[in-house]
């Protein structure tokens, strides 16, 4: 038997591939088998660090299908193929973390990926990201800079460059990045895919090579908003020895109906000049509106300052705590670009990281009163685009400025969904983050969702439309936060 | 008319004071003579850095008679004489925080100070402490060494150490203390009275010199559980311009009957060789479990590893980041034993406070792990006494001892009562303190007024007798945890 062309494969969103899985029109290895061409067929794209074997992948596919042959009893994840970005461990994979010399092979790997493989979902292979998650732009990598799959020359964003673009470029039905300061959600925005960043803890880090440990979240890229809380749902929960995991509610695996929210918008939203940009959040702000939703203009300084402290303050100091040992030892073997970022990171005593951690302190109480008058705040999720030339002519400004509204969101203990918004007059992607107190995953993922289908104009770069999706209206009170 | 002896005053615990007062056997201005009487009978004791005018505190007295005529509708603390540990704000007196050198005068008193006026209570003065709060002797201040009022040459413990001697002294009816690491319950013990260090964030820390900010806990000295609770009561609730505030259940101001509870004890007490509190803190183990309590014993090494960060590891130089700039000008106007414990806070590094706070964290998850099979831990407060000889002439070593059932308590954020448990075989003070994680305060609370009833040995150094109390059946369900 043949197998399908990939236009019969079509989709990997999961509703497209379970349908097909159901109708028995399509099966894991043929999925696997089109991903491969796929892969193939992108050619250097510097998406990848390690694709596993085809063999293997192709033999775990078929064991899949025998395994579970009743379309009505198959796990969450039965038959999507996806990616693991490269500073997450993989049994048998090595983690680079995007430094060759770093590399090690662990015997064991991190439960958020046991967990997914249990889950049905089959892994394809680990993905390039700014060395040490370390960077917003995707292009720190010997492994080379990644391109967006939407337009030619635009950087991918990162740090989890390679998987943003797996997804959008339709190589994989989700990837798992991570999140620190944005490298879950700035690369969504360049590539027009979904970029669900939980509330920290709710995901265990166990088997990541921390960047920050107190603020590093796994993350999730996909074609939608329903697919990554799909993927959330079967990540998300206690993990014992874990230090940092902590009980959160484990959302449902389907967006919700929020019904109508506060939603905060900054009252002075800086651009960086992209007038294009402006005006598409001004759209995007209207059909929230449009939506139901209230938009109160808020003060966002609290917001911004706590952001400020990840790069120019002592935080720079937390990434050194995993990696300082090695930085120091061999720095030939750090990219020069964060080598010089992490290098001012030696240059902090304990009494400014204290004196940091204060000042953090009163911006997240000023946060809070922000936060009493909102039930989420939407932001632009990057306020403007670059290209990879003008990253590699200003490669840390052009890094500042990227993160300006994405940086605060795990130093103020937020949950965040970044979500596409379409293209702007000049032809650049843009997006908002919709973000709430942790815990709040649910409710953001429920506002993310009921705009994209509104908005309906990415499914990442693959051209696709969306599946549609019926919210799932919440009938448990108390869930959500009043709403007024 | 004359005045009423001493004698006749009696008592300052809270009940006698109020049956007295309600019977029109005496007034406010009866007791502040009284206490100022006793105050200049005890001469030069070191327990006072300032104490208020005289006449403006008779004029007060006399006036809250006038305001508040009719006995039922009096304030919670009416007529209450206090005291206030010396690095805590009151408007136009002196905060010294120990250090001459140091002192401003406040136009603005602290929030909590405030509170205990505006509900009746009469300041008496400020109090000596270790300096800067740092020390748990009472011997590191320019104002002079307190001694324990309960055994000549003993000290009191510190750092809220004239707080701990007036109370017990039956000087004042209460007194506020701080405790970061142990000053609120160290100086507890070593005077026979109860140390309440509530959950930090359920009392707010401004107008109070920090030692170190995210630590930091006002905390009450008083004759009995049930006046503790009283002050707590006042003081305790959000303030919402203090950003380590936090919404916490505020306690009622009357300990409740916990039923029978698990209580955690170390497996193996570490008493430094002290076997008189050994066979003490064994006899108070066993009147816990005669309570109805049962005994649960338990590894202490996350306690007490947690601990030892606090005088050993970075947390030194988070109190630098009030003082540093002070200490680095005026060497010489700092405590020459203060100055060498604060110098070693200037070798971290920013990524060495990381790394302990990631340490402290996987701690953290351990001792949560206690947590889930105890509902209360008690330790002995100070697992051995030492002489003001002692501590002169190893003042930094001693120290260590003293804090290691204490220091945990914040950085694991712990709510704690420190309660008088008798007299060991060879004289000397000994006592429990009862801990729970954060927002358990009426739960430790409960207990300990259970144990000091039942010991019924110390009332400070008073010799009056414990006013008795009747607990309060705990009707709402689910305010404390579970039992078993």
């Amino acid at each position: 038997m043949n197998p399908p062309s990939d236009s019969v494969v079509g989709s990997l969103q999961f509703a497209a591939l379970s349908r097909r899985y159901a109708a028995g029109t399509l099966t894991p290895l043929d999925v696997v088998d089109a991903v491969l061409r796929r892969i193939d067929a992108r050619g250097d794209d510097h998406v990848w660090i390690t694709l596993r074997d085809p063999a293997a992948l192709r033999d775990e596919a078929a064991e899949l299908a025998l395994r579970w042959p009743d379309p009505a009893h198959r796990p969450p994840l039965y038959g999507v193929p996806f990616a693991v970005k490269d500073n997450i461990d993989v049994a048998g994979l090595p983690t680079t973390a995007g430094c060759p010399a770093y590399a090690r092979t662990p015997e064991q790997g991190a439960p958020l990926v046991e967990r997914l493989v249990a889950a049905g979902a089959l892994l394809v292979g680990k993905t390039n990201l700014d060395q040490f998650a370390t960077g917003l732009s995707g292009t720190r990598s010997p492994y080379g800079a990644c391109e967006s799959p939407l337009v030619p020359g635009l950087i991918s964003g990162g740090s989890s460059s390679g998987s943003a673009v797996a997804v959008a470029a339709g190589l994989v039905g989700f990837a798992i990045g991570t999140d620190t300061g944005g490298s879950g959600r700035v690369p969504a925005a360049l590539t027009g895919t979904v970029g669900l960043k939980p509330s920290p803890g709710l995901v265990s880090t166990l088997g990541l090579v921390p960047a920050c440990a107190s603020l590093d979240c796994p993350s999730v890229f996909a074609l939608s908003t329903a697919d990554a809380l799909a993927v959330l749902a079967v990540m998300a929960g206690p993990e014992p020895a874990d230090p940092w995991s902590r009980p959160l509610p484990v959302p449902d695996p389907e967006p919700v109906d929020t019904g109508p929210l506060r939603v905060g918008v900054p009252a002075r939203p800086d651009f960086s000049g992209d007038a294009a940009a402006a005006a598409a959040f001004a759209e995007a702000t209207g059909q929230l509106a449009e939506l139901g939703h209230r938009p109160v203009p808020i003060d966002m300084e609290p917001f911004l300052a706590a952001g400020r402290l990840l790069y120019g303050g002592p935080w720079l100091a937390e990434r050194l705590t995993a990696i300082g040992g090695f930085v120091a030892d061999r720095p030939d073997d750090v990219h020069p670009v964060t080598r010089r970022v992490l290098r001012d990171g030696r240059n902090y005593s304990a009494v400014d990281a204290f004196a940091g951690m204060h000042r953090l302190r009163g911006l997240r109480a000023r946060a809070d009163r922000v936060w009493s008058e909102i039930d989420v705040l939407a932001v632009p999720t990057v306020p403007t685009t670059f290209t990879l030339a003008e990253v590699a002519y200003d490669p840390i400004g052009h890094d500042r400025t990227l993160g300006r509204y994405a940086s605060f969101a795990n130093l103020l203990d937020l949950a965040a969904v970044a979500v596409p918004g379409g293209t702007t007059a000049v032809g650049r992607p843009h997006g908002l983050t919709l973000l709430a107190p942790a815990g709040g995953d649910a409710l953001v993922a429920g506002v993310a969702a009921a705009f994209h289908a509104r908005t309906e104009l990415f499914a990442g770069a693959t051209g696709e439309p969306l599946e549609p999706h019926t919210p799932v209206r919440e009938e448990e009170p108390g869930r959500l936060p009043a709403r007024n």
